[in-house]
């Protein structure tokens, strides 16, 4: 099958190689969209753990060509997406209710191969169904939805409360989508492009605010005590120390956004403690997929906005490029 | 001023009463709407705990026009509305952190004057301001708004989970629009009136059924293990004890609807603990007036189409007459 | 090996069977101890959907002796316990963290050999590591305790509150041990049994009182206003109805003690909404048996008084004629 | 009356004042026992917003002698302690429930006289009967312990988990009590004086350990994986840096220590979001009193052993000398 191999640091081909089997407990699935992430970018420049060479490509859906013998829930013809993190289910983590900090856990596109490929295989444990009406494109965003699922719970959020959102990139539209129908009566976003700014004023969102001091005026001026909620998506510490300013007492700054190993924030303990706040951080997915696949089926979450270019397997470095050098561009998702 | 005086059971008259002085820590508010609400039929009926003579009307809003020498957030000219719920603050529940259960409570409309009036005179605890662009009309639904926030907190909704409601009368309507932004995948109304059903779907419910053995297998096919939380809006026992069957495991039924006192309802404790189930009770308002208000300020619950009929002070009666034979009406309102 | 099979409708014989190979997934255990438990009842009265023949038992600990190639945390020598309930991991419920609702899951000592015999092979998913200083009889109520563990989550209790349990049986015990140290500032048991409150008493309870019309007085002179959690550990929804008044308001009303099939308990829905009331249900395990271990490695959970006699597995027929005759019976174990 | 004046900046006397007549919603108190905390202190240095001249003292109990006019829940002879915090109740934070946050509270001993004296007038809204069994040095721990029982809720602590505490003095001693019997299977005490640890361990403590680097690597051995809650009662920033790395992933940090006003502390935002963090604040007391004296009088928390010192008010100094000289007083409280 045609795959995109990821060789060696910041080389990939595309080749022919042999298409999986898959083994008694996993699904064959004939990838139809498979989105690129930063963390498939992280891999090809060999900052992530994972080993080569590797077909990469964990956020994608499809559909089931063939089933290991033990595989109950699925059939040929089924469509599909997934959880890529297949959890052991057996060390202390799993046992413990933790699977997203399970001890060994495999995940597809990252500790073995992958969606950016003609097929993928993968365990029962983490192949969910979707709805005939909802588009493969789509449905390639119900993993990084998923992790937005999890963290707008863990955000504890209650109906009518006031959210700001710092980052107006795809994860950051995702959260504003995901807030703005999770009982916050607003959604502000904060971002430094006034192009992604108005986008996400397109979206929905309550408010697009340009990130400067005169930015910071007009949220005190919103928010005199500030936000209930206040949520990172630019992965940036040093923005990060200035967002924690806008959390009314007694709520919540969530720390969504992936910073960079190392780079550490200075908060004010006594601020914590005076002014009661919740600093809460959010992992990936743990068992939100099938909340995240309603949300996109019943249409509650719309994502085809966010998709801003599509390619085949072939124009791959097309993708990379426009992740590259596009600074306005959102999902891109590759077609095999 | 004038008011609509509850004189005796089932007897009211439009008279001309003192216009109230504002105690020490209270505000004179000119009433601009006041809705008409299931209790002031109670109380009217002689249902109710409350004494007559009295000016009942407790879900309102206004201008202030004057202020106790205590007061100090609010000042003539204010735009308002108000919690009727004037907690004592030092009995045994108020210090617990559980005013909604005061054992000395105030209530404006039911055991002092209430808002069928031209002014009514509110402790300035009660008193929330609104913004210049929500109407008085819309305002005076921020109270059974509050109670709807106050519930749907209580559900434990979490992003993604599928809602059923019986009973789409304007409470179960509010519930619906609440619901529908505090993280529901989908809502689905159930009522026995088709032309109500109509009436939610144009509100934005998700799906409409009838309830009927039809009904119910259509229920069943939508949801086979149920739904994360099924509400009830229709206050009828009988409906409840047949609502239980559509909890998802691990589920929550609301008890929002309010029964005829001492009518029974049964459940199967085996079921309960089968299936995980919690059943929750939502009583009235606890500190949600300002959520409420948020909603309807920023829009995000729209109320106005459920304003179904709007009379001056001197039509009480056509009030009245709606609520009683009028079995479409939603909020009926006086504007005195 | 030997083992006590269930070979039919209150038929069972200690026999000689062929002793399990442990599958690949597998660890098999020399069962040390193995408790009999109301569903081993069941089963063998044929009330459960077990089917014959069986080796029931399904609370136990015990010392690995072997272990399947794929097995990873477990080596010969150890001593463990496990949690009988080994679910697919696939179904809808699984994966929504909802385990306890698995719709494929298999029960060691209900749907494969259990316990009640010299070795049983457990999904290493299920087996749990004790430490040394635990013996094993304490160890096998590990899984009871696991079960107590997710209703006191469920149940919601916070620091300074008041506990009510009725029943004072083995899982009454368990749940007042439990209670006492998870901030419960009193936790008072009631039973018919004054020889049973007698035993409570000593095993901590902050007072107990007999279940009649002066015990129902008493409970409500010590606290007018209820209790922040009732628990059930009777199973009797007669008993339930009357337990519901004791519950104050925004209060819990656990459904821990599991009532027959179809017997149904009247509840007033009005009450429910008026007093704010939580009904919950909790359905044995999640996930929580390493916190039910970490109660009895730590020492916090003292359960050798509860194991109220031992007998080996010749003797299986003295431990049911204990728990049919002797109404003070705690937990009976099988020691094989 | 007599009563300790803070006259200025580390300027006491012991004079005769007037005595205090209670407002018409006041209770005054014969003060039996006053705690000094570190609160005090900071008044008597000038490093607080209270003005001079000041009666401090805002942990106490006592008995009333008389009520003002509109006092309902109290009578002369009453004993009594108090939550020194008077919310307004019509401020922003007191309508949405956030009273600790209240933007007009007056705090006995803080901003009016409080109880280093005779008498002290306390609005009934803050005061709380105590049972006959309760000494009143006892009892004038009930504030702390509310503040301890505010921090616990926040925790999130749930049966079964682990817990770790640095700083044993009088707070990290009443959060350990409180925690070993809030769920916790052990609580382990960090502090840097082995007298303090020697002292915890007497009280309960599951295990004490020296804070240096073999403490640390005995930590990493108990709890390979952290502890579930870690929580601060140093106020120390460079203490919490490094005890951030003990908390398991998906565990709490809770701050309870009051660090200096702008010292910051470092935290890594990638840790937070890769580990699922949770960084708490704990400010003060929210309607936890009751809570506090439930504990108190059952016994479940024992105190007496946490007063090191009692003084009469002549001997006030002796209070302070105490505070300031000896390095393992707990609570020193004057007995005026
Ligand atoms: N927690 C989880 O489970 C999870 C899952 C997926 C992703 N993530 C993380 O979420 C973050 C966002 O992902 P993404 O794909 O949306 O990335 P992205 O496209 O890079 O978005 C980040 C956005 O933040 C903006 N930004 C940068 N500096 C800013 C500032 N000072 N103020 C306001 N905005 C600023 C960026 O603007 P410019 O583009 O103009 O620089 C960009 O629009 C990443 O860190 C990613 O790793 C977390
Ligand atoms: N918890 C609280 O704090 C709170 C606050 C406010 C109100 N409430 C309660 O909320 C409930 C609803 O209030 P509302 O003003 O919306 O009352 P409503 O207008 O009477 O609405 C009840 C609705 O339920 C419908 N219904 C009756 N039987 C039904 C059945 N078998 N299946 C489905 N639907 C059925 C009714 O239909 P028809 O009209 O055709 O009969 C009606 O549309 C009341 O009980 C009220 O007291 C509670
Ligand atoms: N939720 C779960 O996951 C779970 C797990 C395990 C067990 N359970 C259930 O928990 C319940 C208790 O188990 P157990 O082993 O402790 O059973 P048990 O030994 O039969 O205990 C029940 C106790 O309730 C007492 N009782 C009966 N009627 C009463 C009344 N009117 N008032 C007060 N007490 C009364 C009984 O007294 P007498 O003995 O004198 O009749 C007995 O002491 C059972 O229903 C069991 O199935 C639930
Ligand atoms: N959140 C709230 O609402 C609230 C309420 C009351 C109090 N507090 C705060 O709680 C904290 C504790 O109060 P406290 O009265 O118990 O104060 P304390 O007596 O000063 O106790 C602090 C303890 O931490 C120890 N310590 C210092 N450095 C340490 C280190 N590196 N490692 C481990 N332990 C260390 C101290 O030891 P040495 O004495 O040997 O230095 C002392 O035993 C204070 O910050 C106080 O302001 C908070
Ligand atoms: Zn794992
Ligand atoms: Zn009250
Ligand atoms: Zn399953
Ligand atoms: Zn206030």
């Amino acid at each position: 099958m045609k795959a995109c191999l990821f060789e060696a640091k910041e080389k990939f081909v595309i080749s022919d190689i042999k298409k999986p089997v898959p083994q008694k407990d996993e699904v064959l699935i004939r990838v139809k969209a498979a989105g690129i992430c930063g963390t498939d970018i992280h891999i090809l420049k060999g900052e992530y753990f994972s080993d080569f060479p590797l077909v990469a490509g964990h956020e994608f859906s499809g559909e089931v060509v063939e089933v290991g013998e033990e595989v109950t829930q699925f059939q040929p013809g089924d469509r599909v997406t997934a959880d890529p993190n297949i959890f052991c289910d057996k060390c202390y983590f799993c046992k413990i209710n933790k699977n997203n900090h399970c001890l060994d856990s495999h995940v597809i596109g990252v500790t073995q191969n992958g969606a950016f490929a003609e097929y993928v295989a993968v365990s029962e444990k983490g192949v969910f169904h979707i709805p005939d009406h909802l588009s493969y494109s789509e449905a390639a965003l119900a993993e990084p939805l998923a992790c937005v699922v999890y963290g707008v719970r863990r955000s504890g959020i209650k109906p009518g409360e006031k959210v700001l959102i710092f980052g107006a990139g795809a994860i950051g539209l995702l959260l504003m989508s995901l807030l703005k129908i999770s009982g916050a009566s607003q959604v502000i976003m904060v971002d430094i492009s006034q192009k992604k700014l108005d986008f996400a004023k397109k979206m929905g969102a309550s408010e697009v605010i340009l990130n400067n001091a005169e930015g910071e005026k007009k949220l005190k001026a919103i928010a005199p005590f500030g936000f209930e909620l206040v949520a990172d998506a630019t992965g940036s510490p040093r923005v990060m120390e200035r967002e924690l300013q806008f959390v009314e007492p007694d709520g919540t700054f969530l720390v969504f956004g992936v910073a960079p190993i190392g780079d550490m924030m200075k908060v004010e303990p006594y601020d914590i403690f005076r002014r009661d706040i919740h600093i809460v951080g959010s992992y990936a997915v743990k068992k939100t997929m099938q909340y995240s696949i309603n949300l996109l089926a019943s249409g509650k979450i719309q994502v085809k906005n966010l998709i801003s270019s599509t390619y085949s397997l072939e124009d791959f470095e097309r993708g990379i490029q426009d992740f590259y050098h596009d600074p306005d561009h959102m999902k891109i998702q590759i077609i095999p």
